[in-house]
């Protein structure tokens, strides 16, 4: 089997060295916007060919994964719409990808099985690739009615090769879903970096924040054009998401406010209980 | 030198195991509210005698470690008004504790000397105490005009000995900074916790939540009484740093709402810039 893969950072990098580990691809073809990254994705043996584009990298493949910033998907797209094998993507949205693809793809749709693998990192590059990233991780599969069973199922299977729990979902729910659980908090995490940064005195609290601030704040260094592109892509989810915890962060606001330790207690207590118990299920 | 540990938990537990570690301490005496967590830490050794209230615990003590949920500290400081020794304590806020030592102990406020080692964890109890806690850990001394120089440096040093970086602050700028990195992400984390589990579909919310939300959560695990304590505690400082964010926040969304991808991507880069050069640096 040849794999093209279009934007060769962690997600795309990975797919390529686990299926290269697990023997289900025969060659590797990268292409991306810097040539520096496919040069060491070249001498880490995680592609053996750099393509000059999307259309050429695909041509012959027969699977291709898409895995840039999602805000490149539709120009992407359009340049696979002669291409012959599978599509695949590693975008953390869903909607607009498929609506992408649509555009760009037509009638040629079919072809196009849409994933996200939940194994996201704040390091990205080919530098940051590794075989094992998809082991254990969730990977949502959201098929189009367009799409044979049997692509579905050659989808799946590469992603399973990959050592990734793999599961389906409509494209709306998943999109709802990753919006509470991923882009909130990652937005959160920026917001609390960036209202630290710009003060005065942040060097002071800098340098008085510890591993708490530190593990909270982990995923705010994640990619800055990727995260951009997620928060617009999913933008009505998100913003229902900001206005939830805005409330939620006011009852809190408003127990701190009239001295209710009580309903603080009880708050606090219940939102432990629930993580220590994902937590130990997960 | 004997110590007396009131509150026998991580902070106090680890306290007593360093400066044993450190030969600094020859017995310690512990006492709590909680019998069975008294009884372990006499069988990990972490204190050598259990004593029936504070009053005793501090009768023959050279120095007295209050290390309690913050709202017990005026009843332990009521009964600590005839012990002779040095008192320091392990309190995240110091307006409040100042106050009710200065309450408590009158003219003899001049021996407590007021500490707060920045080490906290989500484990709690003597169970988590362990002798290298402290280790280059922040230790934020707040002492008060009544302290003599030698009941500072002997205080200092204690915690030094324990293996933590030791400086000074004014107890107004210290709750004021530790609100910003510390108080305002636990109510942070406990709100996205609570905002989650409340939902009717919680439990799928839960079973797609990665690594950054674990991260981004681990504080929400912390003990619900103490963080009670603080939150009430540090109320003024803690509501202002709320509404700080809560404008932080507001600006994201706007960008969001307008789609300025421009706007978000600057400020998820200067976000991440600041926190990167933190973790390179600390």
């Amino acid at each position: 089997m040849k794999l093209a893969v279009i934007g060769v950072g962690l997600i795309g990098g990975s797919f390529a060295l686990a299926l290269k580990q697990a023997r289900k691809v025969s060659k590797v073809v990268g292409v991306g916007r810097n040539a520096a990254n496919l040069k060491l994705a070249l001498e880490r043996g995680i592609i053996d060919a750099i393509a000059p584009d999307p259309a050429a990298a695909a041509r012959d493949a027969d699977l291709v994964l898409v895995a840039a910033p999602v805000a490149q998907f539709p120009a992407i797209f359009g340049s696979l719409a002669e291409s012959k094998g599978l599509i695949t993507d590693g975008g953390s949205t869903k909607r607009d990808v498929i609506a992408a693809a649509r555009k760009a793809l037509g009638k040629r749709i079919a072809r196009f099985v849409p994933a996200h693998p939940i194994a996201g990192a704040e390091k990205s590059g080919a530098a940051a690739a590794k075989a094992e990233l998809f082991q254990h991780r969730r990977v949502v599969l959201t098929p189009l009615k367009e799409n044979a069973k049997a692509s579905v199922a050659a989808v799946e299977a590469a992603w399973s090769a990959c050592g990734a729990k793999v599961s389906r979902m409509d494209a709306e729910e998943h999109d709802a879903v990753l919006a509470a659980v991923s882009h909130l908090p990652h937005v959160l995490a920026y917001a609390l970096v960036h209202d630290v940064a710009k003060r005065n005195n942040s060097a002071q609290l800098f340098s008085f924040a510890a591993g708490g601030f530190r593990d909270f704040t982990r995923i705010a260094s994640s990619h800055p054009e990727m995260w951009r592109d997620i928060c617009l892509a999913n933008r009505d989810r998100l913003l229902q998401e900001l206005k939830l915890y805005a409330n939620e962060l006011g009852s809190i606001r408003k127990l701190i406010d009239k001295g209710d330790g009580a309903g603080l207690e009880k708050l606090f207590a219940a939102a432990r209980e629930a993580r220590d118990k994902w937590i130990h299920s997960s």
